[in-house]
């Protein structure tokens, strides 16, 4: 693969993977949605078929890691791809997840402005002073919630321990990917174990933290966030930020480790 | 693939495609249905499965393309069909979708006569005027969301831009096909992607304006709820009409230009 | 295939699909069931996957019809099965089902008698007589329901119409198996692609009667039902009985026939 | 495959369905989850893909078993594994099993202690003796189900059948896997099905006891939960702990009789 194939996939498949992992949370979360309050089951599916077609979309062009701690995984596993290669791998991720995010802000643009400025939701003009801070701190959580994760308990050694055993079953699973099938590489029903195997985590792993396994995900969103003119978006909780990075690369680098001692 | 084969094909495709997806909105809204509110995730996966069957069913003879946006995608992608089969493809999916819809109406015949003209949900003869016209909307509505899609916001910007972008997510995944699994046709695996990606699109991107990505889904049942006999319907909604046909062309030709300039 | 190979088959076939089909509305509907209310969306998905497990099991013994249309269409098929096999696939799909239904009675014991004795459910022994009667018919419904199926508007045109068109969809995604995947024969895959198209049919079409779409899934439970010692279980809708074992036959006869006209 | 690998694979692969398994649970029971109340489906859905991620990582080196009953089928089948693979394969299995459960505790930390807790759940030290008694029980009573099962109506014959059909069905369909698709083994597929068949094990017979079906799915966790420091957390249920053993070992060694006498 080319230099330019792998920056350009992995930018495509990110940007797939975020507008329709991002649009299920907003399908879900926003007022004047058709969607709305689908549940938890509506999402963790959204967010694997995301996968599903991001991975079947981009995998002719650069293999589909998709994620920074995934292409962390294949570095460091025997054999596996090169350092150099890297860089170009988390560039195309990160800009593509930045991409992706921008366009749920396109195709819900009249439901984040509806969920943001509702009297029902944040109160009109004349609500009490207090009270309508409280609203609208109530109504921004969804919002920030369509580009990244957070902590439902905020306790970073448990958030970073659930985000190393998420990203650790994922990675696994993508490694044995060689040696299941005949090593025909990805193909559809390669996409398709990824996905089912991220619905899985989601339903699994996803009730404490909600689930990022991937740094891309949740910093590109979140710089999105933080960039947009949403009005009463409220801060983009960039404490919060490092634990969606490093939990990712801790668990992926524990995989490969695993991987290299008991599959090869 | 013969002309005739195109034709029946796409109109036994499509029939299929729009009885089932026509089908699961009916069996989620109507009265008298068991399966009444059972929610956006059944309705995602309805129409996820129609696809699947439609596909399956119609791929032996003609492609089961079933969607005019896929067919423009195919025609202007290098190497693509040529350009004289597409009116035998439009003119094969736009009366199978006429079609599908008239068996939504058979299947359902009593939902649809209860749902309209039941006196809990449209009022009696004896209900204060004013009221009755009210609840005769409210009742017509999802009706022809039985048949056609509709905007949560009315948007004409913003609604083009959802069909587009949830067209685009579509015609890439379909297109890149070709690529993987070595190029060995739609069959079964080829059937299920394209359904569980549709799924994807209907969770993520249905919210705003109800994921209609396809001018045939969309124009030829609104045709057939404008001749039904059907008892206080309403209006068929003309006016939003051009969006769910001009969005997703728009869509499909810009996926086939980036298919055209990153894939090949 | 011998005939002993094929009735074992259809038997130990049909009864897993009917243990796992009759036991996931067992699973929803009855009383001190950890599914209960689970909603449709369970149990369209526990009929198809019933459909995967029976499919995939029986297959390597008996091609796995497990349902009297599906053997009739491919009785009807151009060069297809001999119709001296047909009695033995529907004595085997008979037994089977009435196995299945007795089996979701042992597996469902204390659930079917709590139920339906509850007082709870149905009153107590002090409970008005009028009301005890109407609560006792309101239990022995559902409980029905988990045996056969029924309508919920009783119109045997429309009944008869919907179960037609149902088990069409059913008979063409299963007779164009052989022209996908170059005819490799049922397998995983194919047990899937029948299993998905039956939870869609359940989605789409399962609204007004229940979608039996096959003749041995009703009748064999039906007479299970009639003969079990369940207290108050009320009568086993006789009158409808027809309907779910005529329409299939016809549904499946006109997809033969158009199978037979435009795909070979 | 060397002992060691089989031990190894067994003891990763065990792990990470209970881990999954029990996360689910833990993820929609427990207080302060995204996950909360998502209901039977998300819970069926993720045991199926638990099962999906972890036959697929552990294939490779144990041909994932990753329950005693299917290993005890393997042996007691025509032609199957080595009995002296026994104990490795059941150890492996045990240790997985109490290793995966030992990391939900891990992932859910905060929850189970909010859970367990919690004023609004099991009173505060203020709260009158015996409803806090009854609080803490109703609270443990789901903490114990994100470890172990138990039968919804104490029956120990019923209850004991419930188990031997479920893990029967599982069994045969695990048995006849050789005889489809030309015995490539496991793989993508060989998974995908198992994963799925255990989805509709689950919604079909999981109501009267939770659905087993594996004994150290079942009593490795069990220990687990004796073991673990968690407040408020009651009484194990040793005196149901036989039942999930030995149900599905019964139901295990008839699904090899009837593959041995009718399928080979």
């Amino acid at each position: 693969m080319s230099s330019s194939d792998i920056f350009i996939g992995e930018t495509i498949g990110t940007a797939i993977l975020i507008l329709l992992g991002g649009g299920v949370v907003a399908a879900v979360v926003l007022k004047a949605s058709k969607a709305r309050n689908a549940g938890w089951l509506a999402i963790t599916f959204g967010w694997g078929f995301a996968v599903l077609t991001a991975v079947y979309t981009s995998a002719p062009l650069s293999g589909a890691h998709l994620n920074p701690a995934v292409t962390l995984s294949l570095a460091l596993k025997k054999n596996g791809i090169d350092w150099s290669d890297v860089p170009i791998y988390w560039g195309g991720q990160v800009l593509g997840a930045m991409i992706g995010a921008a366009l749920v802000w396109v195709a819900y643009y009249g439901q984040f402005h509806a969920h943001l400025t509702d009297k029902e939701i944040v109160g009109g003009p004349g609500a009490e002073a207090t009270k309508a801070v409280e609203a609208r701190e109530a109504a921004a959580g969804p919002v920030l919630g369509v580009f990244s994760t957070g902590p439902e308990i905020r306790n970073a050694v448990q958030n970073l321990a659930t985000e190393i055993i998420g990203t650790f079953v994922l990675v696994i699973a993508v490694l044995t990917q060689g040696l299941n099938d005949g090593g025909k590489g990805l193909g559809t029903l390669g996409a398709m174990i990824t996905a089912l195997v991220v619905v899985g985590i989601g339903l699994s792993l996803g009730g404490p933290t909600g689930y990022a396994i991937n740094p891309a995900r949740d910093l590109g969103p979140r710089i999105v966030h933080a960039l947009l003119p949403l009005p009463n978006k409220g801060g983009s909780d960039w404490g919060y930020a490092w634990v969606p990075v490093v939990g990712p690369l801790i668990g992926a680098a524990i995989a490969a480790g695993v991987y290299n001692v008991a599959f090869v």
